[in-house]
């Protein structure tokens, strides 16, 4: 019998399961500069202590996005590792901030199945907690994933689709921090909640582009063991004959990118929804846009911009080109992810 | 006068001679970080402090392999810098856990020394220790080197073979651990001591493949000078054309890959013996696996497996290639490893 | 509205101009372990708390270079985001040690101007100071930029020349450390402050190929964002049609070299000046040389040698090149930093 994990396949679930997954990992401060050094982060909340601590926190804390790719990658043995295709995002929440010196261990429940009329593979719905040392829940979110079934003619189970928001809504998330210390020099921008209007598209004008390295060890850092991260001898037979990027270390490039024209919406506090439009390859560069699709008030001193953050490669975000006029996303578009940000009135 | 360091060459070795080693290194999170993410490691005991303590130590301790190639990079400047060739490894220990904070220092006494027939080389057999802040010995292990002559006329000195054994005995290690909070689904399998037998061999699946960036980062975490891996300029002129991968390397990644079917053997104890049997480059992809050799018994909680790990280069490991039918090591063999790993009951 | 930096341009410095920048920054052991695994630094008092307690700190400090990047990488987006080149450095102090836990923030002050005869750019001058979270200066530095004029028709300011000092004078430092642990084995040397000659050449042997993920992974740990670093797809177009390294990633690289002849001359003190005089491309190989401009007696048990540092790719260190016959600058020749650095007696 083989010691190694083969993963689970498509009938192998069932709505109601709840999967415990491998690896806890204490997060620290080599943690908080690897992810700056691979991204490129520059808000000044996830910095700078004293920056934090004026406005909320109890120490430095660690970004919401490498809290998330960690959770993420440990769902990967158990829920993705015969998956053809990550399809989608919602209800992602940050209930309790993580600090170095946190351990997080992360629970699935299976909460959606629906076979696919090919007959070969299902879409999977789950909902993945991160916990922190102290049983906090401290992160929480959905996602589903197309998985291969290992036999097709294993009966189809009864199809559940979960009931599913369309977004978060952040005045719900009981939000507690008045950034009662913000300074917009420090912080990098001189625009606050009151000068962006819904509708506005932001040019975040730079690019970074993406070594084979980089890709391997930031989503190592994560403990994402997806083999077309990192196989490259393995993925010359595969569709791109090459090594693929995990969406993750897009999402938080174009992130980071954005600091340039959303500097004070630094705190990512929901997300809700997000599609990996398309591959990233190594040697390919990111650029990103942004377009505020919402805003919402959370308090006297503290509003929240839903933002959508587009990732494009090897293209003017000046462009900010989303969608041809087929209506399908346009080549060079990697990343569609839609999240909600508070920043200081 | 030079004021670099030209290093030793064999006619300056003697038996007997200890030499202190450059540099003391503090270790920290930051290392464990940069180790996890330039490895791919997972195991349970060296992620989360959580499951660390509940198994018997006094907070996340640091990789016993991250600890040997830290001294083992002190060593370079004074053994190896003229070296041919790293020949082997014998009677490696770890009698005392590191933990973040903790100063190693290296120590290393000339054991046997051999004159190579052709009269321009010899064999060097060193003790290598390494020591943490207060003095305790931390790790220990043999190594012996093939190193060039100065002057090919100097005199040889009296052939001096250590006896070394064949392997570590584990159950003379005092192995203290009891392995008490030890839970399978966080550490990434449910087969335990009783599950793996003698001449069991484990395909670990997985494939890594490795950019220069990658092992030169790596190598420098573990202040490991060796030019070899550095300098492509200079390697140009050199037998394989290119920059060579440290044998460390290897063997920190073939470590983390037999993750996917050994992870509750995951704490090295011993290292009986180890060869690189060929080199690795950047681009290469490499693939593990293991066999079972032996078993024993370290208390009514721990046992101990003796795993020979194996890597292969751009193959498929669950062919479980070793020698050719000549004997020797097959084309694609870069390293062939055998360890002691304590494992729960 | 661009909700995006554009920067200053040259007509918009005035002498006295204060540029409080951001984003402030919290050093770690992440940051320690990362700057040496990116550098290959081996001094003795920035590896080992144990060596720099013994030699007058209170705990591993903070390597100044790092420090010195990252000061530098926050005035980018001030300063240079519009600047064609970085024309030099004068007076570098470090008078305040940082240690993991301080955070730096850092601001400028424009000391010079001077518009070019072409009218469309002009030398902007600035002191720069970081400060750590009591608001002690931890560093100061000059440095001189040609920065792009917006439109070429505004008027030339008047032109302001600082009065920069050729070198520091490292007696008026305050240098406090008696080094009075110091272990030359330990250390790496057996070259103290009276075996350097004014005049000594020396070559460190040893050379470093720079690959893209490494600097691009350095300058975000640096939190430096000029775009000529990392945005492969529009440099393109650039003058060198490539990304351009960092040059303090080629300051940081030499420095490291700079071990191998120079183990005890571990602490610069201050920086007298600096000038890239030639690109480095991922793929060059740094190889570097030092020359012992001067000395200075700073405590009976401490000394400072003045060296110049010179980077080369590709090429001997060992033919010490600097300059041609025309007295330029030498193809390859990719640095040349004057510094002072503590060694003891």
């Amino acid at each position: 019998m083989t010691k190694s994990n083969p993963g689970h396949f498509f009938e192998d679930f069932h709505v109601g399961m709840e999967l415990r997954h491998a690896t806890p990992l204490t997060l620290s401060a080599g943690d908080i500069s690897l992810y700056r050094a691979l991204t490129g982060s520059r808000h000044a909340l996830y910095s700078a202590a004293t920056f934090a601590e004026a406005n909320g926190y109890d120490g430095l804390p660690i970004d919401p996005l490498l809290a998330f790719h960690v959770v993420f990658g440990k769902t990967v043995p158990d829920i993705s590792l015969n998956a053809v295709a990550n399809l989608g995002y919602a209800d992602g929440r940050f209930p309790k901030a993580i600090y170095p010196g946190d351990t997080l261990t992360a629970v699935s429940e299976v909460i959606g199945l629906k076979q696919n009329s090919s007959g070969k593979t299902g879409v999977v719905y789950v909902r993945t907690r991160g916990f922190n040392q102290t049983g906090d829940e401290a992160l929480s979110y959905v996602r589903w994933v197309m998985v291969n079934k290992r036999d097709p003619g294993a009966p189809a189970p009864d199809t559940v689709i979960p009931d599913l928001p369309d977004s978060v809504d952040p005045r719900g998330l009981s939000f507690s921090r008045a950034y009662a210390g913000w300074d917009n020099t420090l912080a990098g921008s001189a625009h606050r909640f009151g000068n962006y209007e819904i509708g506005d598209k932001i040019n975040h004008v730079d690019g970074m582009t993406v070594e084979e390295a980089e890709h391997q060890i930031a989503t190592r850092l994560y403990q994402n063991t997806a083999k077309v991260h990192f196989d490259g001898h393995g993925q010359k037979e595969s569709r791109f004959g090459k090594r693929l990027i995990y969406g993750g270390v897009v999402i938080s490039i174009a992130r980071a990118l954005s600091f340039n024209g959303l500097a004070n919406a630094a705190e990512m506090i929901a997300i809700n929804g997000g599609t990996h439009t398309g591959p990233l390859f190594a040697g390919d560069t990111v650029y990103a846009w942004s377009e505020v699709l919402d805003k919402a008030e959370l308090s006297d001193t503290v509003g929240a911009l839903r933002l959508r953050l587009v990732a494009v490669k090897d293209q003017d975000p000046g462009d900010f080109t989303l969608r041809g006029e087929d209506g399908k996303y346009a080549p060079g578009v990697c990343l569609d992810f839609d999240y909600w940000a508070a920043i200081p009135k």
